[in-house]
């Protein structure tokens, strides 16, 4: 698809200061531990799209034509990150991927208890480079917040195999999962840059509706991504039992009998791994996979989860117009369309 | 062994505060969340020895008769004791133990992806409860600590099956992942009762001091404590390929043939799992435990250990000398004779 807006367009007012967060992040990590350190260098050789610190130097630029670096501020949106890296890193250990951003997760590369570790060490710093940062209202946001990130993802585990999940409970472990860190995020750049509670709080919901949206269209990318551009293995929800949107209509949508069909397919995904290539069962559960692909298809359940994307975004747009124009404002609004459109 | 003294002996100046933590925890820990909440339940029901509090509520205490009841006091050790219950759920994950306290590990229970949120979910709500608890040097020296703890876990995972590790590493790993929480434990508990700076770092010596003899005698008995009384698996270092002082100490001591043929059997111990009864790998693996052990014996190891032990206790000792008499001074020191003596 011819995309319409990029992420270098959208990010070009905060560009110097995400030019700074790769630094950042190794200085925060820097540490005499040899394993540790060989373990963060390679993960953040890939970046993401550093969407958490986009969001952050974004809420902190809303007030204001031109947004001044300053070190605290790289140094919070870097920590942003680090606590999102150990999140994935967990992540990974549960969902058995084995992709991220293009290269091998740590827990394939040095398995479970260097996964488990790193994780852990990326979050102590990650929380102590934010008390360090020194503004309590958003160090206590963040507890909250990272509270929250674990207990949806508690919730996911629990659900997993749950053929009956409805999409209310969906969107509540999406949210706690993802939309609350990017929530966060924003919230505490504009905090950081002295906006009013009620700013901080327009730029939360904005977080909540954008995240839920990013993550939706994250599970349609999980069945419809070109895995390259994606980065991540494709079927990576279903070979971890993890019910999203595309399937969860479907299972709404057909009648008892088709509704049973499908859960065996998914259970034998969950048994037979991914649709990426690895392993020796790829073959079988490439060949379920375009089954349960034909039948998303035919439902149009792609469509309809995009839908509910778009109206997420409609509702972040709408917690924008509080604030003037702006380059932040502006690169806000841009990220709706992108997050619509995007590939990986 | 006759013990001269009791656990419950040493506890009694601190019985109502010990007595207030279960609750306390539990009630740090409550969540909507069924799972979490279902997975803690569990793991508390079977308390260990409350160490972490106790150096709390004694901190708190060294600096008069009779130590008031306080909810600070109780939370900030109750918090304590869920951090290093977080560390032990997610080493349970690496160390792929069986037994802790008696009952089946969470790893065991429920599998390494509950065993890492649930970690996760632990260690998230003890950081937020220190630092509700609203003393910031105390949450500082806490935070310092907990990256520490963490590079010691990570240090120890790096040197497994180095036989050349040598015991000034091996003092290294253990202060980090085991000692340098109780210091703090300590430590803190003198600076929320208003102790000075200089009586809150002979604390902090004393925890390192402590701690590392703990840890000394943790690492004896995986190799000499009854099962039922240490609850926990024996072997269970040497299944994880982590090499504790009395195994360091006899390669130092034996010829090159005989060190080849202890990497074997530790080698082979390792492959074959914990000479605790589980898997139908334990008779060979119990064959191999009790080889290595004649060789421990032999050589007098766990003897040499335990004397590293005592003159650690001997150096904890010292540091309560600046302190007057009182009942939680006197409890300090009997910790000492406690830790010497204990089976599990």
């Amino acid at each position: 698809m011819q995309k319409t807006v990029s992420l270098q367009e959208i990010y070009a007012p905060i560009e110097r200061h995400l030019e700074a967060v790769p630094p950042a992040i190794l200085e925060i990590l820097s540490s005499p531990n040899e394993l540790a350190h060989d373990v963060t260098r390679y993960f953040f050789s890939a970046l993401g799209k550093l969407l958490r610190p986009a969001l952050t130097f974004l809420g902190a630029g809303i007030k204001g034509d031109s947004l001044e670096i300053s070190a605290r501020l790289v140094k919070l949106g870097s920590a942003f990150e680090i606590f999102h890296a150990a999140t994935l890193i967990h992540d990974d250990i549960i969902d058995s991927a084995y992709l991220r951003r293009n290269i091998p997760t740590v827990n394939v590369k040095w398995g479970p208890e260097v996964a488990v570790l790193v994780g852990d060490y990326l979050h102590n710093h990650a929380i102590e480079a934010i008390f360090q940062n020194g503004n309590e209202k958003i160090f206590s946001l963040f507890l909250q917040t990272a509270g929250r990130v674990c207990d949806g993802e508690i919730h996911e585990l629990k659900e997993k195999d749950n053929y009956g999940l409805t999409e209310a409970e969906y969107f509540e472990i999406i949210d706690k999962k993802t939309a609350v860190l990017l929530a966060c995020n924003a919230a505490a750049g504009a905090m950081l840059a002295g906006s009013s509670p009620e700013e901080a709080e327009a730029l939360k919901r904005y977080g909540h509706a954008f995240g839920k949206a990013f993550q939706i269209v994250d599970d349609c990318l999980d069945f419809t991504g070109e895995q390259h551009e994606f980065g991540k293995t494709l079927g990576a929800d279903c070979a971890a039992g993890v019910l999203t949107l595309p399937l969860i209509r479907l299972t709404q949508l057909v009648d008892e009998k088709k509704k049973s069909e499908t859960v065996k397919i998914f259970s034998a995904l969950e048994l037979g791994g991914c649709a990426g290539n690895f392993g020796g069962k790829s073959e079988m559960s490439t060949s379920k996979f375009q089954t349960l692909l034909s039948m998303i298809r035919e439902y149009g359940t792609i469509e309809y989860s995009m839908e509910r994307a778009r109206e997420f975004c409609d509702q972040a747009r709408l917690e924008l117009s509080v604030f003037k124009q702006s380059p932040a404002r502006r690169s806000l609004e841009l990220l709706l369309d992108y997050v619509l459109e995007r590939g990986r």
